[in-house]
């Protein structure tokens, strides 16, 4: 607190900010609150949640640091209205999400700003630091730039927004560049690469090891019905949808040579097919799949991601999907591009996943496989993505 | 629920996603949670809220929407858990930030994914539509592209992060642009402007009906301690200060040089005066002061939005605070820059800003003023930003 007093004006200004702008007196609680951060990484390296609330009957704690399809923790009342909970094990390097669930209702945790959103939920975010995260932190090494870009996609017939990563010194070079089209999946839009993918970091410190090259990295948003990110499209203050209409209908895929044209006019990239890749996970993976093996011409490397692989019945006839042995044939028997394909081994989509690679075999067309031990979920992509990179373009 | 039934692989990879990505087990919640948006505007223009807490003693709702100076509102429990909270006056078009206070601990509302942050605290965001937020609203016009950029700052001695505004055309162009520099107050970082302040909305909206010129928007972080926002900078996951070091102590000023050089390098700007304004709210505005006032050959326009005007006394015979007057003399007393100061009627910073203006009539310097009804708060800095860049570089 010895700041404060020393600094008057900051503290009126602070308190002017805190009491007027946007809290209307609840400027008590605002720093009342903030004194302790959650959740706490203990010596032993478990972790400690606390959630303050006297009144309730159960408080509950979930997310992805629980072992895969393990029910929520309960947590237990220590007394003076705070709930508690210590994870049995010991938690590993990564990042990880969670949330509270008070008598039913899902909630974010106030003592924790570190919040990213998935479509139109918001998760709490910690992280825990290692070897594992490394890559995924901000180092003191040059940065590339991340812009939202709006492009035209006549296909789509809207403007739309992507996600475009320039490697550092793109700005002030001439030299042209790589592109990596990396798709989300259904549980994302164009930003979600950015946030739990941590692409930009992967990407930073990977070009600064010199483990991959530099490349532009081109993020659209996947889902058709969506013009960009809820807030950032022109449906304003409407709950996005989590099951959009026109998914993995086609019509993504189709739209897809708006956005290389755009990239190939507006950036200066090396427009040939050893210049592109495509990834994706999960829905962005299954579109990687159809798009680059209906535009083989495209891409010289393919990675797959987690991916959904099986067409939804009624959309089977589409121009995209059908046909698919022959468009593989095509893709894969002359001049096959790198074709990567990584799935964790307690994926629900591992099933399909091995499907898919014994269709590959049978055909002895060449890939790349990378068998994780984890689930669905973004602890596997961002490995994934750390691993593909590093073989791009080279 | 068709929509559900009908696409059984969505249905899958949504239930795969909720379940296991994120949620570990909490899917039905996930779900059940999602059906209605809050707050919901009513008929006629009163705005509802309901937050679920069957437990808790109190439940109020906080925000901007209510009178300055409020307190937070006592919600009524309605027996079922429930509590719900009608404003007693219709709320008039705007964009508006609350959160609730459950027994004393604020919390975020779970039935609202429209989410921004503030420094450590978040948000939550509803909008009424209306003349008032057309231009904050994404239109199908053109759009410019928002770049996080990393800049060296030599002066400070690391590199840092900002956030660059380019007007639709700027890529595909060879012209030269005017930058405005835009300055964010002591509760924000280089993000505040894009999310509460709607700054490429506005000039996207504005360019497009041709009320303001194209221009770069330069919107820099102006805490010199750190580098970018928080987990966008390399303290990781680690809470941010409110009160920062270094806040208002001239280091920012006097890094100043680093973010136009850089700027003047890196995009094609009008290196010259009149191709320069510099604009601030609250802590920035004070920093627009200050810096305009100390090299007054780089701006030929400077606004102060709410400025704080004081220099706290341990800093005052820094170079960049001291001998103000004679500084203010040489920039108003020959060319003058377009100057532009705007406050609001019940701001708690008024009385600041009237001095300052009593000492310009005193001199006769040239300045134009806007007042607005308000306080201290984004409703008016997004109206100021409206008014000053249709008088820019023109």
């Amino acid at each position: 607190m010895k700041g404060l007093l020393l600094r008057p004006l900051v503290y009126v200004l602070g308190f002017v900010f805190a009491a007027i702008s946007l809290d209307a007196g609840a400027q008590k609680i605002y720093y009342r609150d903030k004194t302790e951060q959650m959740p706490v990484v203990n010596q032993d390296r478990t972790v400690t949640f606390r959630y303050y609330a006297p009144g309730a009957d159960t408080v509950k704690v979930s997310g992805d640091f629980l072992s895969s399809g393990q029910r929520p923790a309960l947590m237990k009342n220590n007394g003076n209205g705070l709930w508690e909970y210590t994870t049995v094990n010991p938690v590993g390097p990564e990042i990880y999400a969670y949330s509270y669930i008070v008598d039913g209702q899902k909630v974010l945790d106030p003592l924790n700003m570190f919040v990213w959103r998935n479509i139109s939920d918001l998760y709490n975010i910690f992280i825990i630091d290692g070897q594992r995260t490394a890559n995924y932190q901000i180092k003191d090494v040059p940065h590339g730039t991340v812009s939202s870009v709006w492009y035209p996609s006549p296909s789509l017939n809207r403007q739309r927004r992507m996600t475009v990563y320039t490697p550092a010194g793109y700005e002030r070079g001439k030299g042209k560049y790589p592109v990596l089209y990396l798709l989300h999946g259904m549980g994302g839009d164009e930003t979600a690469w950015l946030d739990f993918g941590r692409a930009a970091q992967i990407l930073d410190n990977l070009i600064a090891q010199g483990k991959a090259q530099p490349m532009i990295v081109v993020m659209p948003n996947g889902n058709p019905a969506e013009q960009a990110a809820p807030l950032e499209n022109s449906d304003g203050y409407n709950m996005p949808l989590f099951f959009l209409p026109k998914t993995m209908d086609g019509s993504f895929e189709e739209s897809f040579k708006d956005i290389v044209s755009f990239v190939d006019k507006n950036y200066r990239t090396v427009r040939k097919r050893r210049g592109r890749a495509i990834a994706g996970l999960s829905m962005g993976g299954f579109q990687s799949l159809y798009i680059s093996a209906n535009w083989p011409e495209l891409f010289g490397a393919v990675a797959l991601f987690s991916p959904a692989v099986s067409v939804q019945e009624e959309f089977k006839s589409n121009n995209i999907y059908r046909d698919i042995d022959l468009k593989w044939k095509a893709q894969m028997e002359k001049n096959p591009p790198l074709y990567w394909i990584g799935v964790g081994k307690i994926d629900p989509l591992y099933g399909e996943v091995e499907c898919l690679r014994k269709k590959f075999d049978l055909c002895s067309y060449p890939y790349t496989y990378f068998e994780s031990q984890g689930s669905h979920v973004w602890t596997e992509w961002r490995i994934y993505l750390e691993e593909f990179t590093q073989l791009l373009f080279k």
